[in-house]
């Protein structure tokens, strides 16, 4: 059996619920389907899940008018998507009826909201099961709490109690396609609470671990993940498939196809994934998987984001001072900014991290604290700064990769501020001056993604 | 006025001692000479630190006619020096009578172990003084007490005391040769004590600072500082000007023309240093100063070490953990293994320290402590690592120094386990199998030292 899971696009209208309907329909091993809320129609849409907040904060702040005004909006998107795929007007009234149930419980702020976010997940799986039996189709809608989806009672940031996973698997033995809404579960006390926003991607992460599926599918709407940033390079080469590790380098630094903490269930269970597209479900999408065949590609991806600072400083003998780094980082945990990396040299220690946790307050209290207290011959802030990563399983155990990376950004006439090869068995990290970041990903991607591996091979015998 | 300090070797016996005599009467800015005790006259030779060491030994333990046996070995080498030198055997008694009065006082068996070994720079320090006057020149012997070199009391690894300074700045006005023992100074309780072993050069760096010297220079037995280890480049090039930084990375991996500790104070008072050899004063050495010019050479030396060892560790999601880094490091602190670097990916941590720290006992507790208290996936231990440094000034802003050695490692067919690069201003770092540590340094050098700057720069043209 399949998790298939669908994102925010895949649901936005009846359109694309027809898709979605289409999609289960042409696999009977589509046993679990998890939806998100209905997600942006077009490019300046408003996700059904913003309304709700919007809804729940003026209704909180008792600005009535405003609210009634949203949740209007709100119940004409989704009559609109009932309508048009001409399904019985009593899911309305459900929706309504929940959503006023929720309001009239004595819910702290945080609750309420919670219960509020959760209607747009609810809804669409509502939907989406009337519409699978109105073509034919044995589906059923089944709240979380039934499934078995119990968590942490942390309103926005829920964990999986593991005590799920026994529930969860007598989803096998039900002999229709279930319908759960994405997003959120239940605490011991019945209170719902949601995941960190996105949390439909971990719902299904939860569901295929539990299940023990075959296949994790994530339908959104891009054929598969691309090699590199589309905006930086033109057409870039799809990844077919790629290993959990990668993904979670890759996503690191600005691939956010799927959610972080989403592959935590699948990676623990080793359920494959698969990324495919809602609008061209024939495409094979991208496999994410625990080992791939890395001999071909050694290098599967290049990503890149910038907000990084680092700040630097110098002792002469550092090296001999035992406990030193300990104490740099334990200033950088006191004041709760978490640090990226901590490269140091003999004498020279740098700390990356990222550049919006560091205010000027923050600054100035950090490096009062690394003069007084570790007393350094110098100290210094280098912002603006961006992070490459070259990934790929293949990198630890190929001569020349890092030759090739270094190269190209040498070509492209960029220096090289920090570079961090071997802590990670799968990725190279760069670091550069932001300015820089279109042409040194340009020049990497032609190294290791358009020059002809023949060439390269003819150039290293030459070489040698 | 300079401060000139002469190694063991250029005290060795009365020919060489009649070298830095020549020396100090060609130049009379050489105000003040620090001598070290006599050391290897050829190979298989004992120095006299490593006799002492061995006569406080026998004697603390009471082996009477064994140490009467070496004090006999210690007393002809000096007598040996004494007659060729043509000097009054007073000097003879005066260093019996030392020994002897070392023996009578109620010390701590640190304590004589500490004033037994000071006996050799001691007593060449009044050889090298009483032949200066033989041959005319107006020298006179100085005790360290008389210096005012007061250090902490911690035998073997005495600290200067700041209060130093002012004292030592007197001798500036004494219009003699001013010939100090090497190694050792004064507790405030009036002990002597020791710096770690070879802390002559400390003793000459401290002189140095403390006069103002507009020049520390240091003979010892060599021309010049190479630019890699001559045993395994044939030949290579000299170096003619390095920084306190260059020199203190350099040293740190592996190159040990001049010892650690020594270099700071001469670096905090900006004196420059000169390495200069006994037996061909008129080559020009290599100087240490605070700044160089390094447009022309970026790279200055290549230095490797061997007895590296790596930690790994993974857990998924581990950057989202605050203080996981700071967490690793204490169990390293803890069990009292100060690490070279920690490198860290997204999900992986390394750990760079020597291996020889790093017993099968304190292996198996490290290991249990990361797994019982950071519940990570999985820990490994690399050894047989080997460090790499690439080192100069001009490093951190010359692009495509890090694409030339990388492929310098690649046309050597040599895997690069670890870069790390950025955290020095002055240094770039790799970490390979030592096994093919020759290979590689050999690459390197041929790349950064051989191939023609011409060749190099119309290539990066074609390139671009």
């Amino acid at each position: 059996m399949k998790v298939a899971k669908f994102g925010g696009s895949s649901v936005a209208n009846a359109e694309q619920i027809q898709k979605v309907a289409n999609i289960i329909k042409a696999d009977p091993s589509r046993k679990v389907v998890v939806v998100s809320a209905p997600g942006k129609r077009f490019k300046d849409d408003v996700k059904i899940t913003d309304l709700l907040i919007e809804f729940a904060g003026s209704h909180q702040r008792k600005q009535f008018e405003q609210s009634e005004k949203t949740l209007t909006i709100i119940m004409d998107r989704f009559k609109e998507i009932v309508d048009n795929l001409n399904l019985h007007t009593s899911i309305i009234d459900d929706i309504k009826q929940t959503i006023e149930e929720d309001l009239n419980k004595d819910l702290s702020p945080n609750q309420l909201l919670d219960a509020i976010k959760a209607i747009g997940e609810d809804s669409s799986a509502k939907i989406v099961s009337a519409y699978l039996q109105h073509i034919g189709i044995d589906a059923t809608y089944m709240n979380p709490k039934d499934a078995g989806i119990y968590v942490s009672n942390e309103p926005g940031h829920a964990q999986l109690l593991p005590e799920s996973f026994p529930i969860i698997k007598k989803l096998r033995d039900i002999d229709k396609v279930v319908v759960i809404p994405g997003f959120f579960g239940y605490a011991e006390n019945g209170e719902l609470v949601t995941f960190s926003r996105g949390g439909s991607d971990i719902t299904g992460s939860i569901l295929a671990a539990g299940t023990k599926a075959e296949l994790y599918e994530n339908f959104t709407d891009v054929d598969s993940v691309y090699a590199v940033n589309p905006t930086i390079v033109n057409n870039p080469k799809e990844i077919n498939v790629l290993t959990y590790k990668e993904m979670r380098e890759l996503s690191y630094a600005g691939f956010s196809v799927f959610h972080d903490e989403a592959l935590i269930p699948a990676f623990r269970e080793q359920i494959p994934v698969c990324i495919k597209n809602t609008n061209n479900p024939d495409s094979p999408g991208t496999m994410i998987v625990s080992e791939r065949d890395a001999r071909d590609n050694c290098v599967v991806g290049i990503a890149s984001d910038v907000g990084f600072c680092s700040l630097y400083v110098s002792k002469f003998l550092m090296n001999r001072e035992v406990g030193f780094g300990r104490k740099l980082l334990n200033i950088f945990e006191d004041e709760d900014i978490s640090f990226e990396h901590a490269p140091s040299g003999i004498d020279d220690m740098s700390v990356i991290f990222r550049d919006h946790k560091f205010t000027p307050e923050k600054e100035r209290i950090v490096i009062d604290r690394i003069k007084n207290e570790l007393h350094v011959d110098t100290v210094s802030i280098h912002r603006d700064l961006a992070v490459i990563m070259v990934v790929g399983e293949g990198l630890v155990n190929t001569i020349g990769v890092a030759a090739r990376a270094t190269s190209s950004f040498s070509k492209a006439r960029v220096n090289i501020e920090m570079i961090n090869q071997g802590s990670s068995e799968v990725s190279m990290m760069f670091g550069i001056h932001a300015e820089d970041i279109d042409k040194a990903i340009q020049s990497l991607y032609h190294e290791f993604f358009e020059v002809s591996q023949k060439v390269e091979e003819a150039e290293t015998k030459i070489l040698t």
